[in-house]
């Protein structure tokens, strides 16, 4: 086989092929400036058969004595067009074959047909797996991809037109987690076709076209040929400008993160965000800070609009105290006086607690602390969430639980029951609150509702009372939240 | 007149004209956002007539007292439509009549024809200046102009086709220098169209139509409506995009310029950047201090292109000491050991000093210092510039000069003359630099060339020579340069 090396290079500059040369230098570069590939790197290339991968897989073959590296070539066939897989495997397979180096390949273990999701993403992220797991298979260091700079220069308007911002400008990076590299993203898709032709290489329809979404298909041969009427040049233009963008982005991302180590809070999965530092931070930095914050939380930033992250700053500049801000993917972000609280909306389970008599409870359901004791009298100073009650009203086991639907009970100065579901409406409490407040029940009735403090006229301690019972209700602090606490009730004063 | 006022907008409401609604109230946001106007400012606003300019002077006229400022119109008259014009300032003119508020106008007072730049560039600048002028002559704070989010968005795309990297993205600044508005940025222009509907206000076939160059004019009408077709949204998608990029572009200038405070020297038109400390920034942070610094010398940045941002910092991290880089309007960006200068190259005029005798002699052309004297011995620690020489074959006045056409000198061990412009050659000095070597010549003829160190055999000292003349060239320093060439000497060692 008639293959490119030092020899054959010297042997075009004489043609005056300078075009072929370029293609050359522009991979070596690419390499070079993003550090691609180091002394002894073992690399899995991923090889559709489309031209995009066959020059990639033929350029790096090419280059790996100038680079020192060992190849290894992975196909996956993704097993949606019979017939056509199969023939693409073998074509595949036999040009590797000649090459000598290792080939991988594997059939979808489970049909990608089905599934969450959208066939193209599904069919990626099988096909992630696979290289993912024949680099580890092969104790290899990084997996190479064929995306070209028009793939670049399409993600790019996509994003654009999908109103992405700017992380989505920056388009493929040219590296990731310095695993995947992308060798050939600095060739545009003619000079991968000049290549093939000049090494007179075969390839397949590219495969990568099945799985392209109907969108990037349009942008590529209908939007892109318009804006090419425009400038000539878009293509590299695009490009270009997804690089410069992709070096901000990091940028901006290096110096949110170094404030957020510095300055904000951590603990059981709630994420604490001090709110007067923040407010010296540069717009573009509190935007960057909120983003990576709601990215740390949720684990993505899906369905997170530029107006959530102006929502959640006005909450912070805002002047009132207590406020929340309720995100998709049940994420809510709260203001709690000098903080701001990134936690979840937790769907309470119902619970059920029965108290046996004196002593101290621990109930998991809320986190709380219930103590029940026995007091001679009536210390005004206790804190919220401690009641105290005529003692010889009440039979143990009491019980602390939930609402139900239809419970009622009886308030101060009201002759019957009321609704609790009723108190809950007048007093805007929202349905998820509800489901957390912790009801006392004595007899079979509820006498007490925490919180709202409402509790039945007929067990209050009263002059005539004899023996008065304190229950108190404290709920287990994290060190988060007893920092926050704390701040918190020295603000309230 | 009919006009809007609070009584207005509360009827509006109970027609349900929500969008009308809507459109005071994104104007009214924008100018609280952008903190565009402060109470008891004076606002010259742009009237062309056209339908941008009619909408935001009567939105304006109309959140007077809301935000308490008042108003001067200004209509300037381009001259470039006889006839045409006329009528538009008779328009605008009666209109604001109608209002009771200041009205300037004015026809060019220079033919804006003819002169430098495009004839739209030139009519933009006499507008400015125009509005500027009336600006100070009523002492007021802000010029108020009616682009909106699709001008905004037309120029993001027109940009983007350009190249013009990140801060071009930005589009159009919402404020510029604190004194610029844009109070109706945010409306798109079929909301204007719709404002001006609802309160039957006529418009001039925008003037501004006119200066719009070509590219503009099909992007708008040709390549807006196709990208609708992918996304319907794309001007306010651009128009946020074009927001954060401004919002984080910002933040990068900041970032560079208090770098720059702190690490850059700055002395007599020429900067010094310290090479060590450049080398530890981001790579994104390093392409901006240079442009930052390239803007700061030149003025602007046209014709630089991200290659010369990216050459300038090769040239940093190459391991050569002594380099430099031409760029565009004669700048030449000089490597000199830890120090990177951006200076400008200078057309060095034709010098010739006759130096009478002994003495110290100020040559004003070469910044330098001549200083000849009667020694005993040759020195040979003494510094570079200085030479010694055969005294007795001096005759005064000696002359100190740049070269000449034609010019020939004998050197050591040649027979017969040399043409200096081949010692040039053969030594690749480039041509800008030849004329500033000092050329030392005697009894007409040269016979010392000074830094490239060739000499007329002839004179130099020989064991025989009873009197010796030396002659020392002595650069004068300003203050930066004896820092670098203190660090620069001390690299050398």
């Amino acid at each position: 086989m008639d293959l490119i090396g030092q020899s054959y290079i010297t042997s075009m500059k004489k043609k005056q092929d300078l075009r072929f040369i370029n293609i050359i230098t522009t991979v070596k570069s690419t390499i070079i400036k993003h550090d691609m590939i180091r002394l002894g790197d073992r690399i899995v290339v991923g090889v559709s058969g489309g031209p995009d991968s066959m020059c990639l897989l033929h350029v790096l073959y090419n280059l790996r004595e100038h680079f020192h590296f060992e190849l290894i070539a992975a196909h996956f066939e993704h097993g949606l067009r019979p017939g056509e897989d199969e023939k693409e495997t073998e074509f595949v397979s036999s040009f590797v074959k000649g090459l000598r180096i290792p080939f991988e390949y594997q059939r979808p273990v489970r049909d990608i047909k089905n599934g969450q999701g959208s066939l193209e993403e599904r069919a990626r992220l099988a096909r992630y797996a696979f290289l993912e797991e024949v680099r580890k298979r092969y104790n290899a260091h990084k997996i190479a991809l064929g995306h070209n700079m028009n793939d670049q220069a399409e993600t790019v308007i996509m994003r654009l037109l999908r109103g992405s911002g700017i992380s989505g400008l920056k388009g493929i990076p040219p590296v990731r987690d310095g695993v995947i590299i992308r060798p050939i993203i600095g060739l545009r898709r003619d000079d991968v076709l000049y290549y093939l032709q000049k090494r007179g290489l075969q390839y397949m329809k590219d495969s990568s076209n099945a799985d392209e979404t109907f969108l990037r298909n349009r942008i590529r041969h209908k939007l892109i040929p318009i804006l090419k009427q425009y400038q000539p040049n878009v293509i590299s233009i695009l490009s270009r400008t997804s690089e410069i963008i992709g070096m901000e982005d990091d940028f901006m991302e290096v110096r949110a993160r170094e404030w957020v180590d510095t300055n904000v809070l951590f603990k059981d999965g709630i994420i604490g965000l001090p709110i007067h530092p923040f407010k010296g931070l540069h717009t573009a930095l509190k935007n960057r800070v909120i983003r990576y914050l709601l990215k740390k939380r949720m684990g993505h930033l899906r369905r997170i609009s530029y107006e959530h992250i102006n929502a959640i700053i006005d909450m912070i500049h805002g002047k009132r105290p207590n406020m929340e801000a309720h995100l998709p993917y049940n994420i809510v972000v709260r203001k709690v006086y000098n903080w701001l609280l990134f936690d979840e909306k937790k769907e309470l389970e119902d619970f059920y607690y029965e108290i046996p008599g004196h002593g101290k409870y621990y109930l998991d359901a809320i986190n709380s602390w219930i103590i029940v004791e026995q007091v001679n009298s009536v210390n005004e100073t206790d804190k919220e969430g401690v009641i105290f009650l005529d003692a010889d009203m009440i039979e143990f086991p009491v019980v602390i639980r939930n609402m139900r639907a239809g419970d009622r009970i009886a308030l101060w100065g009201m002759d019957g029951h009321k609704k609790i579901k009723d108190i809950f409406i007048d007093m805007k409490i929202p349905l998820d609150v509800r489901r957390a407040i912790p009801i006392l029940e004595n007899k079979g009735l509820p006498i007490y509702l925490w919180y709202i403090n409402k509790m039945d006229n007929r067990y209050k301690v009263r002059s005539k009372s004899n023996n008065i019972l304190k229950i108190g209700l404290r709920m287990e602090k994290t060190p988060l939240w007893e920092h926050i606490y704390k701040e918190a009730s020295h603000a309230i004063g």
